[in-house]
């Protein structure tokens, strides 16, 4: 019989602290974190980051577009093990989305040297610059850094709200857009993730930890809706081609398709924007996003069709035009096989009750997974809330978890 | 047996000659006119109708808020009689609405001299400087200026979506605010106005003038539904509380609604903004408007009673908040009774068919209304289209209406 890996624990309270002042930086007032990348808080955050990194004994570099990395060198070389996630937020988000990697990483890695010491792996915690699109439409943009995958006219073609560049916000950190592409590694061979689990499956079956089998795959599409724009007091209602009144049964209808695919479908629309937009203006035009998402491949392209068929359908019945375009296309990533039963043998013992579990957001390392062996462990999200000033985890919860992480990371590199 | 007045014919060519001249001003190299208050644009307009008041020998003069009179001083003296409509337009609006009411003044003043030379009563064509809230939510302010219905604080604190105040504006085109309240009068007891039908009532029953009876009341709503905000990925279909998907059945309701009352019930959704608005976030607020407008303020106010419960049933049945608020409402007018019959017997002299037409849209007349005696006519909108690039009436319809209102004011005033 198997002895399985010895437990690592994590200091709950060192690994609070951790989470309570990086909380800090880029909190508003009113609640809710703002760190963009790029910006003064995200600038500040790294610096913290690396602080905590130094703290924990391990040598701090930043790489060419604001990776940065806490490393142990291997007294055996060989690829590294890299594990950490990102630093950047969304709008009003929390203090655990992407953070609680980066510091459950940090901690890990120190338990795991005060138990055995130097690893025979090199191995790195990694704080990575982006993954939330959190300013330019530049997702995971710390991962794609690492493996080579930024196009070359990325950082002069994506701009912010504001206008401002991608390179230019760089440079206002002190990074030099010239030398992005030294970000570039192929010195590593795994990565792990531990993440929020942004849902409530956790909570709900009170299973203490997740393993991710799968990252969903999603699909982002435009629909735009052509009609007539009108005078709402001079048009009669009969004589109207309102791409408004079109749109929201196209909007319902996409809450309809995933509802008879069934969990764990999801589509959702977010954006909508209405032209020409007026209060006594019939609408002529609106676009809207819907965002689709499933495991398999094939239940998504079939819901696809389904929302351009009812699209249709709405749009014949009332005179108006439909178009339906993908945007994006992510396909899904199942993570590697090897390291997941690392992670579960690493939960058994710590004692942590677990199940896998689909991701159904995209992650960091579902980038990482298309070039090296990746794997990712959840914990739970309290009432599953996260992008939201709510978003929260129990200290118990974060350090069972960065347990776990350790645990996995001392029986693959240690 | 009574005679009815004497028709007076306004020249088809010239009045096609200026509705053309004046369309050049604004217009877009894409199609649809742009001229907002106090624009360049506007300025440019104004000082052209100032040339064709003073080539038909009216009495040019520009009051202090912008709006432009050409006079006929009367023989007999007495309080006068205006003729005129708004000089601005929406953005990408067409070559007809408000320009036509203007430049039919004019050539129908014209005409009643050259048939019957000076006025017994004062005779005015005005080109009003606003109605349309093309620039600052200040609509019928060149009525309110000059019936003394402005707010003092009005010109500062009404800004455009550029920031500039009306005041501001008012100064670049060589206008002084401080002497905005000089505009009042109280020199005349009568307005005509003739205007575009900006619907296709006419045109689908083939009548050549529409007399309106009663100018529709609207109220305008803003609905902000509350629900949660959450990650469009990884919250399962039934954790959701998601306002747009209610909003969305909220919008199809407003619909709904003005279905069941039937025509001339109409009711509106032009604006709505999505909280917080990403592709991959479950939209936590929307806010939308609804105009909902009635001749019959009894049914007004039921439309908008079965709007907020069918708004409040869809939020009860989702898990979410609703609120409904008022933001504007203004009263159905019903115009002078008098002057409506000179319109008819003018119709008829004119051999014109004529019948009588609520306004969906609202009018100048409507504020003129409140405190003169108030008239208008309307002439066909072909395919019903206005605030469009697509707006136009016929050269035939044009003349037929200006004709109209020309033996109408010959009847009134000399």
């Amino acid at each position: 019989m198997s002895a399985g890996p010895d437990p690592v624990r994590v200091d709950q309270a060192g690994l609070t602290t951790l989470v309570e002042r990086l909380g800090q930086v880029g909190a508003q007032p009113g609640g809710g974190i703002i760190r963009p990348l790029y910006s003064p808080a995200w600038r500040t955050a790294q610096d913290l980051v690396a602080t905590f990194m130094a703290d924990a004994g391990l040598t701090v570099r930043e790489d060419a577009v604001g990776n940065v990395f806490g490393r142990l060198a291997g007294d055996a070389g060989g690829p590294g093990v890299l594990t950490g996630s990102h630093i950047d937020t969304v709008v009003h988000g929390g203090a655990y989305d992407g953070a609680l990697g980066v510091l459950s990483a940090i901690a890990a890695v120190q338990a795991c040297v005060a138990r055995a010491g130097p690893p025979r792996r090199p191995v790195e915690a990694v704080s990575l610059c982006e993954e939330e699109s959190s300013r330019f439409r530049a997702n995971y943009f710390g991962t794609r850094s690492l493996l080579g995958m930024v196009e070359a006219d990325e950082p002069q073609r994506l701009v912010d709200t504001d206008g401002v560049t991608l390179a230019d916000a760089a440079r206002s950190v002190g990074l030099d857009p010239a030398r992005f592409a030294a970000a570039r590694r192929e010195d590593f061979d795994t990565f792990l993730e531990l993440h929020i689990e942004q849902g409530r499956t956790l909570v709900d079956s009170t299973v203490e930890i997740g393993i991710v089998d799968v990252v969903t795959g999603f699909l982002w599409l435009e629909v735009t809706v052509d009609g007539r724009t009108d005078h709402a007091g001079a048009t009669a209602m009969t004589d109207r081609r309102d791409a408004l009144q079109g749109a929201a049964r196209m909007i319902t209808a996409v809450e309809g398709v995933a509802g008879v695919e069934g969990h764990p479908a999801v589509a959702t629309t977010g954006v909508v924007r209405v032209h020409p937009g007026g209060t006594n203006i019939v609408p002529g035009r609106v676009e809207f996003t819907v965002d689709v998402r499933h495991p398999d491949p094939a239940v998504l392209d079939r819901m696809v069709s389904q929302i351009s068929e009812r699209c249709e359908a709405v749009a014949a019945d009332r005179g108006l035009q439909v178009g339906v375009a993908v945007l994006k296309r992510t396909e899904p990533l199942r993570l590697d096989a090897t390291l997941r039963t690392v992670l579960q043998q690493a939960a058994e013992a710590c004692g942590a009750s677990w199940r896998d579990l689909p991701s159904g957001a995209g992650h960091d390392s579902q980038t990482m997974g298309t070039r090296v062996a990746a794997a990712m462990l959840f914990v739970p999200s309290i009432d599953g809330r996260s992008h939201s000033p709510a978003e929260y985890s129990t200290p118990e919860d974060c350090a069972r978890g960065a347990s776990v992480l350790a645990t996995a990371l001392h029986a693959i590199a240690w």
